[in-house]
C-alpha cells in the first residue's frame, strides 16, 4: 500500500472495495475500476489530459440544470445510452423496439382527451397522428398511459424555451377499450441536440455534427406489459443514417403521409411485451 | 446504422469519430468509448443503474465550485489520479518521488521569506520546517518556487472555510542560493477528505473509510527541472496504510520530531528530475 505503481493500484483500489455490503454494486464497482484504470494505462493519459477530463466533466456537471441534462446528451452521443437500452430490451418478435429516452421527457405533463391538439401553440405544420397499443397476442391494451412529446418546427422542445406558460408538444392520453387513440400536433423536423455546452465542445473537436433525424417520442405504460420507451421517425428526412445518438430502428421509421393541403397524418401500431420479473444480475457465487 | 445492437453500436461510435482532426484526441476517445462500452457490457448495466449513474454524475458536478473539487475526490478515490500521477513520474533512482496534487491547491498564494509562518492564524502544534532543493546530480537548485499547502488541527483546508479573511496553511517561498528553505507552520494531522458529498455517499456505500494520514503538500518549480507535485508523510500516524487516495510513497514518510515544548520540527530534501521533453503519445501509423 505504500508503494502502488500503475500497474498494482488497481488491486489495492479493489481490495478497498471488498467489504462493499450489496454485490450488485461490488460488481459493478469493480468493472468500473478496471476499465477506468485500463483506459488511463491504454493511453498512457498525462496529468494535463486528466485535468481536461476533470474540467470537461465538470463543465458538463455545471451545465444541468432542471431543463437540461447533458450527463444524457454525453450518454447519448458517445452511445452509451443505444448501448443500455439495446441490451435490456430483448423483446420477442413482433414487439415494437425500445430507443434512447433522451433528456427532454417531462413529468407531469397535461393530460388530453383523444383529438385535442397537444402542440398547443408549437410551431410546425399540422399533423394529426393516430395509432394502437396492443400485446403481443394481437389483443388491444385498454387504458394504457401514453406519454408523448416533440420537438416544434424550430427544432426546440418547449423545455428549451424560457417564454412559455405551459407545456408545448408534450402530452398525456390513454388507449380506448379498443386500444386506439388519435391527437393532432405539428409534423417532427430533424433538430441538432443542444450543443452550446461541453458535449457540443465534444461533437465539434471529434468532427461529427448534432443533427438528430425527426421523430416523435412515445412512452407507453399499461399494468401486465412492459413500459416501452421509444420514437417514431419519420421515413425520407436527412440524419437517419446518422442520428448524433444512435436510436435509428429501422422498424421504427415511419410514413408521415403529406396531403395536397399541406397537412400530415401518422399511423403507427405499438405492440407491448408482457410484464418481466425483474432481472438479477448478480452471478451465484 | 438503422439496426444498431449492444455489440456492433461500438464500431458506429468509432466510425462516427473516424475525422477527428487531432490524432492524440482521437487515440483517446477511441479507447474510452470502448472501454465505457465493455463496462456496460460486462456487468449488463440496467436501465435504471444508467439514471442512478447519471444522478451521481450531475449530483458530483452540482457540488464542484470554486472551493470544492468534487470531480478531483471521486478520481482519487478511484486510485485513477495516482494511477496518472505514476504512469507519468517514472524518474531516475535518487529522485524525490510524485504523488497527487489533491483538490486544495490554490493558485496565487501569498509569498513568504523564509522562517515566516505559512500557518498564519491555522490552528495547530508548531512545527518548523526545513529542507532543501537539489538535482540529480547533486547540484543546489536557487530560487526554485516551493508552493507549500496543509490543513488545520482540524484537518480543514483554508479553502473549506468561508469565514477567513486570507490564506492560511499555505504560501510560496523561494529556494536560496544553496538550495534551501526553512519556515514555520503547524505540524499536519490526519483527516477525512470532505464527505458530505456523492464521493462520501460512494466511500459509505463500498464500506470505505475517508481518512488520509498527516502530510504535507509542496510543488517545487525551477527552469531547466521538473516540476515535482509530492507530499511529506508523518511516520508513526494512522491511515499510512490505507490512505482513501492511495497516495503514500515510503520514500515520502519522513520523521516529523517532537521536542520537549511540544513542538515539532521536520527536514527533508527534495531532489528534482531533470526537465524532460513532452512526451509524444501517438503511435506511429
Amino acid at each position: 500500500m505504500r508503494n502502488l505503481d500503475q500497474y498494482n493500484i488497481t488491486q489495492a483500489v479493489l481490495a478497498r472495495m471488498a467489504n462493499t455490503p450489496d454485490p450488485r454494486l461490488k460488481q459493478i464497482m469493480t468493472s468500473l475500476v478496471q476499465h477506468l484504470h485500463a483506459f488511463a494505462r491504454e493511453v498512457k493519459l498525462t496529468e494535463a489530459e486528466w485535468k481536461a477530463g476533470i474540467d470537461f466533466l465538470t463543465a458538463t456537471g455545471h451545465m444541468c440544470t432542471d431543463q437540461r441534462q447533458e450527463f444524457i446528451l454525453l450518454s447519448d452521443t458517445l452511445g452509451l445510452s443505444m448501448l443500455t437500452v439495446a441490451q435490456n430490451n430483448d423483446k420477442p418478435a413482433g414487439c415494437t423496439e425500445a430507443t434512447v429516452f433522451g433528456p427532454f421527457h417531462v413529468e407531469g405533463a397535461p393530460h388530453y382527451e383523444h383529438g385535442a391538439d397537444v402542440a398547443n401553440g408549437a410551431s410546425g405544420v399540422p399533423c394529426r397522428v393516430s395509432g394502437s397499443v396492443r400485446g403481443i397476442e394481437g389483443e388491444p391494451v385498454a387504458g394504457a398511459l401514453i406519454d408523448v412529446w416533440q420537438a416544434d418546427a424550430d427544432g426546440k422542445y418547449d423545455v428549451q424555451r424560457t417564454d412559455l406558460p405551459e407545456a408545448q408538444g408534450r402530452g398525456v392520453l390513454r388507449s380506448g377499450d379498443d386500444g386506439r387513440f388519435h391527437f393532432q400536433s405539428v409534423v417532427a423536423e430533424p433538430y441538432p441536440i443542444p450543443d452550446d455546452g461541453p458535449v457540443g465542445d465534444m461533437l465539434r473537436a471529434t468532427g461529427r455534427h448534432p443533427w438528430r433525424p425527426a421523430h416523435l417520442h412515445f412512452m407507453i405504460q399499461a399494468p401486465g406489459y412492459e413500459t416501452l420507451v421509444t420514437h417514431v421517425f419519420r421515413d425520407g428526412g436527412p440524419y437517419l443514417d446518422s442520428d448524433a445518438v444512435f436510436g435509428v430502428r429501422q422498424s421504427l421509421v415511419a410514413d408521415w403521409v403529406q396531403h395536397p393541403d399541406g397537412t400530415y397524418t401518422l399511423d403507427f401500431d405499438f405492440v407491448l411485451n408482457r410484464a418481466r420479473p425483474p432481472a438479477t444480475h448478480v452471478a451465484a457465487a
